[in-house]
C-alpha cells in the first residue's frame, strides 16, 4: 500500500427532501447572508421543480439569488468564461449547482476561474493550478459523475476535453435526494450508472500490492451498483433502490475507493477523445464502448486482477484456467452493459466514422495514458478497432 | 433507508513516517504559529520514539509544545479536569494526542471542557452539549478505538463509563503509522481488533430496511477484519497487514458503516459497565465477552440479520434451517476470537463475580439500551448470565 493523505469534508445531506436544506447549508458555509449563483443546465431543473426548491429555500434563508441557466453536456470552456466575466463584479460568494456532473463541474472551474487571475483555461492545460475557489454546494439531479463530492473537473474545449483535481474544488455539500432521480430518462439512467461503476473500477485496477481492505471495499460497491442498477432502470419509481445508486455513485468518486494506490484512468481518458471529437455522445455510454475492449486488451498484461473482478464482482466460478475465468468475466460484464441498454460497440455509439487513429494520437500527446498497463497512442488505437 | 447528513473532515494522514507530519498539518489547521499541548499516556510513547519524532515535528514548525503523560486506559474524569484547569490559562491554540483512544478521548474532553464554562461532567451527564472545542489532532499508535476519526469521546467517573458524540470532537487530523503498530503486545492486539469489529457490527445488526449498499461495505470491512486480524497477531511486524487493520480500524467509526440507519451499540453499553465495574479490564476482552452472549439472546428475535452475518461475514453455508445457520456463525465468529486469544466468558474475562444485577440496572438506568433488540435490565441480566 501506497502512503497517503486524504480529507473530504464535504456535507452529505441525502435522502427525501434533501434540498430544502440547502438555504440552511449554504448558511453554515458562508457564515452569513450573501448573495449567491443558482448555475443550472436546461429546462428540467425548472420543470421538475427542483430550481424552484432550491431558490425558495436559499431566499427563505435571506440569501439574494442570481441564477442562470443553459449548460451543456460536455461542458464548455466558452461558457465558463462567459459565467466568471458575467458575474466576477457582482460579490457573488458561492455558487449552487443543480445538475448533473456537467453543471457541477462548470460551477466548479467558474469557481476556480473567478479566483485565478489568468485565462481560466491555464489550470485545464497545466499553466496553472486551482489553489483557491469559491465555495460550490452540489444538488444532484442525476446520479452518474460523482462530482459533487469530488476533487476532479472536466470541461471541453474546441474539441478537447481536460480534467483536473483539486483540493479547493471539493464541494463544500451535496445534495441528494433520490426522489428525484424517478423521472429521468432510460439512456441517462443506463449512462450514469456506468459511470459510476466506472469510477471504482479505474481505482480498482491497479498494480499496487496490499491493498485488500480497499480491495473488498470497491468490489462491495461494484456488486451493489450491479444489483441496483437493472433495477432502477426497470422500475425507476423504486426509491429504495435509488438510494443504492445513490450513495454508490456519490463515494465512488470521492477518493475513497482509491486510497493507497494507483489507480488507472485509461478508459476515461480514451473516452473523453470520443465525447471530446462528438459532444453530443454521452459520457456514459462512450464507457460501456471502451471499458470492454480495454479489458480485453489489457488483461493478458495483468491477469491476477482481472480474475478477481471476474471472480469477486462478477461472480463467475473460478475456472481451471485463468483465461477462460477472465474471458466469463469480461463476456458477464458485457451482459450486464447490455441489461443496461448501453451500445458496446463504437458503431452502436455512432462512432463507427471516428477518426481512431488521430484520437489515438491526440489521446497520448502528453504521454502514455493508465497505469496497470501504460498505454501508447498505438495501444489506444488497438483498443479502439477492437470496439468496432 | 432514513435521510441523514454526514460530513467527517478529519484528514487522514496513513503510512510509514505518518507521524513526521503532524507539524506541517498542525501549521494547516492553525493557520499560524502557537503553543500546543502534547498528551499521551505512559512510557511508552516515549520508549518507542513517537513522541519525540511528534515533538520535533511541531518543533520543526515553529511550535511551542508543552507535554502532559498519565493519562489511564479506562481514562478518567478527574485527570480530564486537572488537565482542563492545568492549560486553561496558557494559551494553549491545539492538543496533539499521541496514544491510542484514551489518550484521543481525554484530549477531546479537554479539548471541549476548556471550551466550556461549567464542569466538563456536565457535558457527559447530558446537562449541557459540547458546541466547541479546540482542533485536536491524533497521532495513533494502537488501532482499535477509532477516536481519531470519531465524533465520539468516552470518560469515566466514580465507576460510570459516558459517552458523548459531537461534531467539534472529530478530530482534525488523525496520523496513521502501520510501522509503530508492530511492538504492540499480544493482549493489545486482539482487543483492538475485536473493538474494530465491534464498531462495525454495531451499525450492522440494525432494523433499518434498504441498507444494502451500507451492508455491503460493513460486510467487506468485516470480512477484511475477520482475515487479517489473526495474522498481525501471527506476524506482529507484517507491514501490510497492519495496513488492512489500521485502514479498517480508523473506518470503521468514523460514521460511514452507519449512514442512513439507526444504528444498535447495546453491546457497547453493557461492556462500558463491566469495565466501569472494574477499569483494569480492557474494552476490547470485555467486548469478546458480551457479543457472543448478546447474539445468542437477541438472534432469535432478529433472525434475518444473523443469517446475513453467519453467510456473507463468517462465511457459513446456508443450512436448512436459520437458526442451524445462525448458530453456526456464532459458533464460527466464537472460535475467530480464540484465535485472537480472547477471553469469550466472564469467568476468563477476570469478571466471574461482577454483580450482573446492579451492572444491569446502572445499564438501563436511562431505558432500555440497544436497537435491534431494545434491552430493559432483565434482558442485560439474561445476556450477563448467559456470558458467564
Amino acid at each position: 500500500m501506497l502512503n497517503f493523505s486524504y480529507s473530504n469534508p464535504t456535507r452529505l445531506v441525502f435522502g427525501r427532501d434533501a434540498e430544502l436544506q440547502v438555504g440552511a447549508q449554504t448558511l453554515a458555509v458562508l457564515g452569513g447572508k450573501a448573495k449567491v449563483l443558482v448555475l443550472f443546465g436546461g429546462g428540467s431543473a425548472r420543470r421538475t421543480g427542483i430550481l424552484d426548491a432550491v431558490e425558495k429555500s436559499l431566499e427563505d434563508a435571506g440569501f439574494c439569488v442570481i441564477e442562470k441557466g443553459g449548460v451543456q453536456p460536455n461542458p464548455r470552456m466558452g461558457f465558463v468564461r462567459e459565467t466568471i466575466d458575467w458575474v466576477r463584479d457582482q460579490g457573488i460568494r458561492a455558487i449552487v449547482a443543480v445538475g448533473g456532473g456537467s453543471v457541477i463541474d462548470t460551477a466548479k472551474a467558474v469557481a476556480a476561474g473567478i479566483e485565478y487571475e489568468g485565462d481560466c483555461w491555464d489550470l485545464f492545460e497545466g499553466r496553472a493550478s486551482a489553489e483557491k475557489a469559491l465555495p460550490v454546494l452540489a444538488v444532484l439531479t442525476i446520479p452518474a459523475a460523482g462530482s459533487e463530492q469530488s476533487i476532479r473537473c472536466v470541461i471541453t474545449h474546441h474539441g478537447t476535453k481536460a480534467g483536473i483535481g483539486a483540493e479547493c474544488l471539493r464541494p463544500a455539500a451535496a445534495f441528494i435526494n433520490p426522489d428525484r432521480f424517478k423521472t429521468l430518462p432510460a439512456l441517462q439512467i443506463g449512462a450514469g450508472v456506468v459511470d459510476m461503476f466506472s469510477h471504482i473500477l479505474e481505482r480498482y485496477f491497479s498494480n499496487t500490492a496490499h491493498t485488500e481492505y480497499t480491495d473488498g471495499q470497491a468490489e462491495a460497491a461494484l456488486r451493489t451498483i450491479m444489483e441496483f442498477g437493472p433495477k432502477v432502470l426497470e422500475k425507476p419509481d423504486d426509491y429504495d433502490s435509488w438510494c443504492q445508486i445513490g450513495l454508490a455513485g456519490t463515494f465512488a468518486h470521492n477518493g475513497y475507493f482509491g486510497l493507497g494506490r494507483e489507480e488507472d484512468w485509461a478508459c476515461h481518458a480514451i473516452e473523453h477523445e470520443i465525447s471530446g471529437w462528438n459532444e453530443s455522445i454521452t459520457h456514459g455510454c462512450g464507457l460501456a464502448v471502451v471499458i470492454p475492449a480495454w479489458m480485453r486488451y489489457v488483461s493478458p498484461m495483468a491477469p491476477e486482477r482481472f480474475v478477481s473482478f471476474a471472480v469477486k464482482v462478477m461472480g463467475v466460478e473460478p475456472q481451471a484456467d485463468d483465461r477462460a475465468t477472465i474471458e466469463l468475466g469480461i463476456a458477464k460484464f458485457i451482459g450486464w452493459l447490455q441489461l443496461m441498454r448501453m451500445p458496446t460497440t463504437l458503431a452502436a455509439l455512432g462512432a463507427a466514422e471516428c477518426p481512431i487513429d488521430a484520437i489515438a494520437r491526440h489521446c497520448c500527446r502528453k504521454g502514455p495514458v493508465g497505469h496497470l498497463k501504460p498505454l501508447a497512442a498505438e495501444d489506444v488505437e488497438a483498443i479502439l478497432e477492437g470496439a468496432r
